[in-house]
């Protein structure tokens, strides 16, 4: 079936979930009237929950998140997962994630699921999930948790940008080094330590806590909780729901909460203004950009020159 | 010592070690002199090999490139290493890395070691990386190692602008499906399992070639090696100095080797341009960014219509 824009608009306003991820697929695939498509979307009345989970491959982040999504669903409430997956040349990447995404939650027709894989530049990914984000946000669904694959700074860019950042860690995959070297500590406002049956769950949770020692204290700011879970039997992750909850709470009734929100807003609306700035920009330059980086490949100009002429061609433009 | 600029570009060019960390401190920084003044660098005579290494944190990544700087240098090879490193809030990051880094190659004087971090925006450390790579070639180094924390995708993006991609695995941390999904498979030149004593190498190994075998052949196309090492006693690191400099040669040398090239330098240098490109049209929006952050926050407006307004706002001071 071939959705109108109205359609999809209209769609999406009654959660009809094809139409939903017919919207996010044009969003996804940087479509030309995706972005105005977005904006057309009314404002929604109450604004969801966005919880983002991120952690190492491995860690056991899609189990916890599916039944993370079913706890929220047995307390009534409408529910989302995106998950953000880096494209591979093998597959398309998104379907590749869906087809190995042997999901629980996905048997409950009531929560949403969709992978999402960008072959863009730096940003495009934070772009789209923005965008779809705010589809769902508008579609009426109380939580919306973005999940990522990797930590890389990418990933903790898309994560910082949610409500609540769930830090998903292991015992044994990475001691407290790791950590902070993954930037996690920044970043987390709840961790949780999975697969805590495992040997070294202990030492995991006193390092996090002697890291967590070392923070300046600030009156009134939020202190991150460790939740232990075994997502595979669903252990701990309504602990976990909890936590999300309660950091929510503070989100909308404190001062420093309401800062930190600035704040994360403040980052997420630059980044897309850049992106966006910087496509208008360079649109129709690929001939341009081919020519320039022939002379680097030759040796005829450095890549600094070639980013400097670029510019100027940008500029120019104008 | 405060470096005059003249004496920056020269202590550069006649490769003086602190001369060259202080550019680079220049270049993370966001210094407004950097980027002219890395721009007047003469044109090297020959380019440096970049050899950038990926893997997930705690793979071994330090400790072979530690190696391999070793091996180069015994061949007679002048090398830098550049460390990307997260920052952190409790660290200031780099000052953390190389205190951290117990190298073996620093005991070396002839290798120059630099960890680098960045805690701005999307885009930041893949500019700041590129420029400082420019630096050490300008230097004069044979061979400059870009090694990243993480496999993000602004790592993936920033590790596929070398000339030569080594990914390294380990066993038993993550299977083929882990592989594909960190979108490793993509820019791979050389497939390095360290810690190949370990249970799980040879099944790993097995994985790889399946996957490799996965992807369309095409005619004079790179054919990535599978390299086995245990870094820590430096088992196997010639092999994978002798795949980079084969790999190398194949660049230089095949129309292949020459698209692929040009295709890289075609991202990086259309990634530089739209980040300076943005930052320039976004100088001064700090203010309007956070009226714009607490309208969002109010519900006065949505992330998606703050978006816009700020591109708006950028349009306008043309």
């Amino acid at each position: 079936m071939k959705y109108s824009d109205d359609e999809l608009v209209s769609g999406a306003l009654s959660r009809d979930f094809r139409a939903i991820a017919r919207f996010i697929t044009r969003i996804e695939g940087g479509h030309a009237g995706a972005r105005a498509l977005a904006s057309k979307l009314r404002r929604p009345a109450g604004r969801a929950h966005v919880i983002g989970v991120t952690g190492s491959p491995g860690a056991g982040k899609s189990t916890l998140v599916d039944h993370m999504a079913r706890t929220f669903r047995a307390q009534g409430m409408e529910v989302a997962i995106l998950a953000i997956d880096p494209s591979s040349p093998f597959s398309g990447g998104a379907i590749l994630g869906d087809r190995i995404r042997m999901s629980l939650a996905s048997e409950d027709r009531g929560v949403f699921i969709r992978s999402m894989a960008t072959r863009g530049a730096l940003g495009g990914l934070a772009k789209a999930t923005l965008e779809s984000v705010h589809v769902l946000d508008c579609a009426g669904f109380d939580v919306v948790i973005v999940e990522t694959v990797g930590v890389g700074q990418a990933e903790v860019d898309i994560v910082r940008t949610a409500d609540t950042c769930v830090v998903v860690l292991v015992p044994g995959m990475g001691d407290s080094v790791q950590i902070i070297k993954a930037g996690l500590m920044e970043i987390a406002d709840v961790f949780v330590i999975n697969k805590s049956d495992r040997e070294g769950a202990l030492a995991l949770e006193k390092d996090l806590l002697t890291l967590l020692s070392l923070a300046e204290a600030v009156q009134g700011q939020w202190q991150p909780p460790i939740v232990k879970t075994v997502a595979t039997s669903g252990e701990g992750v309504n602990d976990v729901v909890d936590a999300g909850k309660r950091h929510r709470a503070w989100l909308e009734s404190s001062s420093q909460g309401r800062k930190r929100r600035v704040r994360v807003v403040s980052q997420t609306i630059s980044a897309l203004a850049s992106d966006w700035i910087a496509q208008a920009a360079l649109k129709g330059a690929e001939r341009e950009v081919e020519r320039l980086a022939e002379e680097v490949v030759s040796r005829k100009s450095t890549p600094l020159e070639a980013v400097e002429a670029l510019v100027s061609w940008a500029n120019k433009g104008k």
